[in-house]
């Protein structure tokens, strides 16, 4: 760790650049059981390939990497190679949301149903471009899923360990699925109510991108009840802290470190923690300009800008910066509270620096 | 079997009541990992259940749990809950495949991307019914994919059968999306060679649905592999003939059986083997008459009764029907072949009638 970056730790032992690789070995026609369906469905694979090889933090494998070795795991490829999956899953995650927001961009390139319908207008193809794009989308995040699945299970960690964890993988996995759709309610209901945001933010994120990995690793690992239960007390809060600073970044983002234009979580019309707050606590005129703009597909700069000013003078953003702060304390203060026994060292450390990492503002 | 009811084969040790039973007892809250994440989710629950329980012959589940029998395996509910898990599979596919073409209509009811689009509507929501409708089938079709991960590895089978048959299973759900790929990429290609079509039906059908399944069923029992390879001997013409079946009630199925629009595939503008056999044959006016009305989303009944008299006039649908007869004898062949030390009794006599029953004209 150097001091000045501040995503040092995620690079500790090179875990980015092993996750990277591990995905670069596994993403071939063989492991991904493809070679012998013929060259088309490379195509998605050469996709699924730069998507995943090109952006990404590893948040994810980086909590179960470090909730195996906390529990105390050795380190080794195997673990990698597990905790690397979960970028597969992601992938399946962001590809089918691109599709369900029509999103144009994703991480800084055009969004996977948009590519595919550009290769479709370029070879001039019959039917339309849109859904070529879209079919193309839906079968790559269906593939991402299933490798996923198979990355995780072909790890050469024993089978008892994989059998430990398949409960928690197969908790993960539907609970990503079923919070993203508690998302895609709550924001056609429009409700905004503070309670379903934040059961939105706690299944969508909070649980699948902290506290599940940790549980993923140290399940791998064997954890004894109380560690798991101490990776929930601290996973949970900053899952929360997590997500609050990600609906902060959707309003407030730089997109050159985003990569999705400001504002995108306006125009669809995301019904975050923010705008629940901003809502409690708007006048009648802050009301209606909220209501105005929050979910307008043709949301231009202004309206993004008056919205910003809506969240700052209702102080919802100091509300989010506050509740942040407070979360992040409450899931440092659960880390120290784990007893020596049950933690090993370097991960405590190395948890109490992915906890500042994942909530600070620069993300 | 009565010798009166030709899908008698299908009910035979009322497999089809088990495979029903097994997926009503499965699809609840708490076996889907559904229960804490609050009430919303449980609508795309009640909705897959609506979808598995009407419907479907359960033509995959059978041909797994014969291949199961076939390799010694005793009945026992265990795999009845495995086989059962394929229709989940299959949901995936047929859900996503509905938001993919954009169908209306699937089993006789409403697609499921309609008939959530029709529940935002009635409900009177923010943002448009119709991509509603596309994220809540998006995210049933992955719910589904996962479902049957977890009905299929929380069945009753010893570990050591499960993992024997994982990489059967992988290679199963890879080949069916990249199949699905293959299809799609010809139907926007339109080059309709018979060789295209004839790969697109061993991939997205033939082995997914016959020899697959007979493999999962046998690997799980611990089947020789003599015994998979005669399964594949038999599976695989048998399944190229079940794909030519179902080209050809896609063109002249009766809607009251199929659960479709008479004409879908030709309105979707499938490259079938149908197709591709008309186009080889077809006379200047006939070719341009296929160009002409192949792939046009309003087709009416008019065009598609032209199409059909181009399928006559060229001898297509004859050839078809000889080509199924043809691949019937050949699976029907390779399973006499197979030495009674091999395969058990039953299960060859099963496999016999399920061979006739899924290439029958009246399916």
């Amino acid at each position: 760790m150097t001091g000045t970056d501040p995503f040092a730790v995620l690079d500790r032992i090179e875990l980015r650049e092993r996750v990277a690789a591990a995905l670069q070995t596994f993403l071939n026609p063989d492991t991904t059981l493809l070679a012998p369906v013929g060259p088309e469905p490379t195509e998605l694979l050469e996709a699924v390939r730069r998507f995943v090889l090109h952006g990404g933090k590893r948040i994810r494998p980086a909590f179960c990497f470090w909730g195996w070795r906390g529990a105390g795991g050795a380190d080794c490829a195997a673990i990698v190679q597990a905790a690397a999956s979960l970028e597969l899953l992601h992938a399946c995650a962001l590809v089918h949301d691109d599709v369900m927001d029509a999103s144009d961009l994703r991480r800084g390139r055009p969004a996977v149903h948009r590519d595919f319908a550009a290769r479709h207008r370029d070879a001039v193809w019959r039917g339309t471009a849109e859904t070529f794009g879209t079919a193309a989308a839906v079968l790559l995040g269906d593939l991402c899923l299933i490798w996923a699945d198979v990355m995780l299970t072909t790890c050469e960690l024993d089978d008892t360990a994989l059998q430990r964890a398949r409960p928690v993988y197969d908790e993960m996995r539907v609970e990503l699925m079923a919070g993203q759709y508690l998302d895609l309610v709550e924001q056609s209901r429009g409700t905004g109510s503070l309670a379903a945001a934040l059961r939105v933010a706690r299944y969508k994120s909070a649980k699948y991108t902290i506290e599940r990995p940790l549980h993923l690793g140290g399940t791998l690992a064997g954890a004894r009840p109380e560690l798991l239960d101490g990776y929930s007390r601290y996973g949970l809060p900053l899952g929360e802290a997590f997500q609050l600073r990600d609906d902060v970044l959707g309003v407030f983002g730089d997109p050159d470190l985003t990569g999705k234009p400001a504002g995108d979580d306006l125009r669809e019309g995301k019904r975050t923690v923010l705008v629940a707050v901003a809502l409690d606590r708007a006048s009648p005129s802050q009301a209606a300009l909220i209501e105005r703009h929050l979910g307008d597909p043709g949301l231009a700069d202004d309206g993004v800008a008056a919205l910003q000013t809506v969240f700052e003078e209702t102080g919802a953003l100091a509300h989010a910066e506050r509740l942040i702060d407070e979360l992040l304390a409450r899931a440092l203060e659960a880390l120290h509270r784990l007893p020596g026994t049950a933690l090993d060292g370097e991960a405590r450390d190395v948890l109490a620096e992915l906890a500042v990492t994942v909530t600070a503002r620069g993300r």
